[in-house]
């Protein structure tokens, strides 16, 4: 039998109804939420990223702006613009478009951002939250991730995790939230040995490297809830033989597809879920900036 | 081969004698280093722990303040005079006694010690920029461990690595640490199903419970590195058949002794070794304050 394909799309859109469902709430309460996100120099896919970030605030009815600043502001005056959003008491939401030109400290700035307000989940304090077991606001493909393994029905307490790559963005933000979640979590990356054996022994796989085929299916255990973090663009040919772009995970679907016993499809699987989850973490952030939640 | 004993005593010796150098380093050029202990409540056992601290700080040149609080202190109030020594210059680390008192809460008083002061890297934001990958000043038994493993040099980069014990303390800590030393980590801890499998495949095996006996010659790899981070008062017998009060590990030194390829004692192991990273701490801490070392 195959494996059950996990759907983030139908799970991502009963997170947005409840989001829609919140944020009217708040505004008949005359609680505005209002996200701003901050893009440093001018880069057109960040442009159209934002564009549709608008959009789709718009639809749950989150008033949305965008901070552009130019490509050579100083490390000093973007932690000023980022400390005068913290105190603005209009502003319930920020978040910092990724990457920054090369001068600024991915870090330094992310741990500028109020923790209140961190729509992302990644200021340093954030994670450091969620390691010492009192969560404020977690990151957001780690929360999509949670999501979908327990949409499976499979216990996390006491499961097998393997994590396969630690990104700060992905990997170890994962891997710690599953730990909060009580699951035994081994975490690999580059330089581990041999990944065939934490891979193999897995309940629970989540693939998160940016590798096209990294995990075929000698890689996992039968039966194993498989969540392929990956989004990767590459070339291949069609029926007709024209080379075409398409989007793939960093496991190989059809290999798997027999092994596991539950498998993220790739689109349609943790993508839509990171988007719902930073509109859930939007709602968060303006109750607690509101009072209505409390931080600790 | 019986496994070598990694000496901390006469690590920690070696760590001491540069703090001392540091601190001489500092206090020639007019910058103080003054440590702040904050006890809430009148604990008799604090106070000792307090005099030990002070006598340890005055033989390096540090000086070293008390500063007592009652029992019910609110919060708002605690958060209050953290924020007051953090906004002290005269101040350059500070630390909070454990445990508070059942109405306060720990993680929400820990995040309100100033980052560049938190000796004892307790600060929530503080394990957040070691999950990050730039440390500003990391938790003490964690960095203990950490130099513990490296003095064997066996290298950590690609190590297979079982944390047992998942304490905001020790465990988790002790997991990120080792990860950002690109080890391959698993963490252990009461809901995991099987022990033993995860600690027979280890090259080093960390042990932070807290329960004397738990790890015995049959959970170890032979020649594996183990570091033991348990400290437990026990009563034993003696040879003239007297109970004894005596400090143990949680694991069953003779019995691992054998099957080991390093081990560390308890006591003589982490326990020196973490006090000498709380004073290398501070120093660290003091070069921020002063601005002779940047965070980011």
């Amino acid at each position: 039998m195959p494996a059950k394909l996990i759907d983030g799309k139908i799970l991502a859109m009963s997170i947005r109804q409840q989001v829609v469902r919140d944020a009217a709430t708040l505004l008949e309460k005359g609680l505005g939420i209002h996200l701003v996100a901050v893009l440093v120099g001018h880069s057109p896919a960040a442009r159209v990223y934002a564009d549709n970030q608008a959009r789709t605030c718009r639809d749950m009815g989150i008033r949305y702006s965008l901070l552009e600043f130019a490509a050579d502001i100083t490390q000093v005056q973007l932690n000023t613009e980022l400390a005068r959003l913290a105190a603005d008491t209009t502003v319930t939401g920020i978040m910092v478009h990724l990457p920054l030109p090369a001068h600024l400290n991915t870090q330094e700035t992310q741990y500028a951002i109020d923790v209140l307000k961190d729509v992302e989940g990644v200021n340093p304090a954030n994670i450091g939250h969620v390691v010492y077991g009192h969560t404020i606001i977690a990151p957001c493909t780690a929360l999509a991730t949670v999501e979908l393994i327990e949409s499976t029905g499979v216990p996390l307490r006491g499961a097998e995790v393997t994590v396969v790559g630690a990104s700060r963005i992905a990997g170890k933000p994962i891997a710690l939230l599953l730990t909060e979640r009580q699951a035994t979590v081994t975490l690999c990356h580059i330089h581990t040995r041999d990944l065939f054996i934490h891979s193999q022994k897995a309940d629970i796989l989540v693939v998160a490297v940016g590798k096209p085929g990294l995990i075929s299916a000698g890689h996992v255990k039968p039966g194993a809830v498989v969540i392929d973090v990956g989004i990767n663009r590459v070339t291949t040919a069609n029926a007709q033989g024209q080379l075409v772009a398409i989007t793939v995970g960093d496991v190989d679907f059809q290999s798997v597809l027999p092994v596991a016993g539950w498998l993220t499809p790739v689109p349609g699987g943790v993508g839509p879920m990171t988007v719902a989850m930073l509109l859930k973490n939007t709602l968060r952030a303006a109750r607690l900036v509101h009072k209505l939640e409390k931080p600790f």
